[in-house]
């Protein structure tokens, strides 16, 4: 089987490929099928990657755009805000970009949430396409159309469905990619082998130390087999009504992390740290055995993670949960494992649990 | 045939239900059929109809609501942007409303979109009901899901499609309506007649007495024939990508008016200003003949628009359409009728044909 190129499906339609590359330079090709020669185009990046593979990219898609443009803002979490696209707006509209024209996300998560939530809301819907630059856009949020901002320091809570038209990966972009954010993407990973699949979670095992080492031909087939995992859950639950919530592993304490450290923290680093709170509490539910909690935050902890300041409160965490956007009626839905590769929905989750949970992962306590 | 109800599909399948009561008492029973009784409600108005309306619908509602909260906003246009919209945000993350809850837009257009735009991107998404309580929004903006607000000077630029999930249409409403606010929901009645049925249209014309004067039953029977064209229109397109851009008849130079006079006209009195430009415009382009020109124009000023101000310079009015929305790989596409009764979107309007179309308004010059 050629893994080079995976087919998302909407309500059975095929709506757009993501594709495996090990450079920029099929990116005309794919533009063309498009239509690109007869639309505006506007790359939207933001200074780190823009440094790094803007101009490149420029270079490889002027010749097939009718006009082309880029927006770069600073690079962050703290971009990632409606004043950022206000401005995005503002470009568009002072070089006329109509219904037709198209916008292009160049970096990683906050790129392509921001880029996703503008070209969904822009003139009510143009299209947009991603190329995702780091591991953990990769794996995860350049794929099932989620885009969305933070507001105030809640995260994504303003955003819509809005599917790309494209995912465009270059695996080679992760060579320049800073080991913290690395890092990152692991986590995401780790949480898709915990939740859907328990050989892929054997296979990240097996060659975590050439993942580590970013051995390319490991890390396509890992990326491919995550992206494989991400698409079959959205096809199958494209607007998060049911499993795809599984997906949020480790999210619950671990937006909350990311909150409390007031976002000087990754987004990915605070997944994983939510992850280990999540595999702790499957195991306080009896899913999971003692074992298995501590051989996968083992695998978790491999990836270097910064630890939680130890002046965190566990019960200011838990508070913030409850602003957090997946309460159901007014009850905390906590995604933990069933079992190894299989995630369930639970609602039982206490305060009490959760805080335990935190200071857990704080103090790394044997377990009795 | 009973006109008590109209079901609005999507892709075949029934997605709302707008209905048609003489007062507000069956809210009650149509929020029950919703889920009300497990749902957090935020009702969305502004400062005008919330001094007529809110205490009485809020009086009906409160005992069928899990909570029943309200945001008012100032009234008028100038309301409609993103600021509102971030200020309702607040208040909704205040009240720690979650996916499950519900908002309801009381009141005209601009509530309307705001609430519907507001709903479609607070949490990617949360239901919400259209109250519309102006003849403009009953007959128009309410059916149909298209959401928005206005971005600097530019209308409805940012937005998305997001299906309310009922449309309650209380009549009575408009027996506390101005003149002028009523006028305004003529026009995109007329503009129905002329681009979707001709029969509807005669009954315009026999009625005006009756429609001026507000009679009850023949209101009744103007919105429900106004939906009822509104309604097969959004079905056959629901995203705009082709019949229903015909329901824009009147806008292109409308929506230039409208910006031009810095929205100190009403959004339905410069449509309907617009829409006598485009009847110009379509006798010009030997569409229609010179009588019924004529007698359509005679048709729409019988409302008592306010006139243009003759120191408006038409070539002004035709560069703000170039940065409107409605302009297609850099053309503008101009929707024209094709007979009475029919439209069609044309791409050969020149700005030369606009312009005299502008002038023939402003000077109501006899037609050679």
């Amino acid at each position: 089987m050629r893994k080079d190129r995976i087919t998302v499906h909407y309500e059975e339609k095929p709506i757009y490929d993501i594709v495996f590359e090990n450079s920029f330079d099929k990116l005309a090709e794919e533009l063309q099928l498009l239509d690109s020669k007869n639309r505006k185009v506007c790359i939207v990046t933001e200074t780190k990657v823009e440094s790094l593979y803007l101009e490149q990219v420029m270079k490889i898609m002027k010749p097939v755009c009718k006009e082309l443009i880029c927006f770069v803002f600073p690079e962050g979490e703290a971009s990632k805000n409606l004043d950022t696209v206000k401005d995005l707006y503002e470009k568009l509209i002072q070089y006329k970009f109509d219904r037709k024209d198209l916008l292009i996300a160049l970096g990683g998560g906050v790129t392509g949430d921001l880029t996703g939530f503008a070209a969904a809301t822009f003139l009510r819907g143009i299209d947009f396409i991603q190329i995702p630059t780091t591991l953990l856009s990769q794996v995860d949020s350049s794929i099932g159309g989620k885009t969305g901002v933070d507001f105030h320091a809640y995260k994504n809570m303003v955003g819509a469905f809005h599917m790309p038209k494209l995912v465009y990966i270059n695996v080679n972009t992760l060579s320049t990619l800073p080991d913290r954010e690395f890092n990152c993407g692991l986590g995401e990973i780790i949480k898709h082998g915990l939740i859907k699949s328990k050989n892929y979670l054997d296979f990240i095992k097996e060659n975590r130390e050439k993942i580590k080492n970013r051995v390319p031909e490991i890390l396509k087939e890992l990326i491919y087999g995550s992206c494989m995992i991400k698409k079959a859950v959205v096809e199958r639950d494209p607007k998060e009504q049911g499993e795809r919530a599984m997906l949020n592993f480790g999210h619950t304490l671990g937006h909350a992390i990311e909150k409390k450290m007031d976002f000087s923290m990754l987004h990915g680093e605070c997944v994983a740290l939510g992850s280990i709170t999540a595999l702790f509490i499957s195991y306080q539910m009896g899913r999971i055995t003692k074992e298995e909690y501590e051989e996968n935050r083992k695998l978790i902890e491999w990836f270097d993670y910064p630890s939680l300041p130890d002046n965190i409160i566990p019960s200011e965490l838990v508070e913030i949960t409850k602003v957090d956007k997946k309460m159901e009626n007014g009850y905390i839905k906590f995604i933990i494992l069933k079992e190894i590769g299989e995630a369930e929905i639970v609602k039982t989750v206490t305060d009490d649990l959760m805080k335990e949970a935190v200071t857990c992962l704080i103090q790394d306590v044997s377990l009795s």
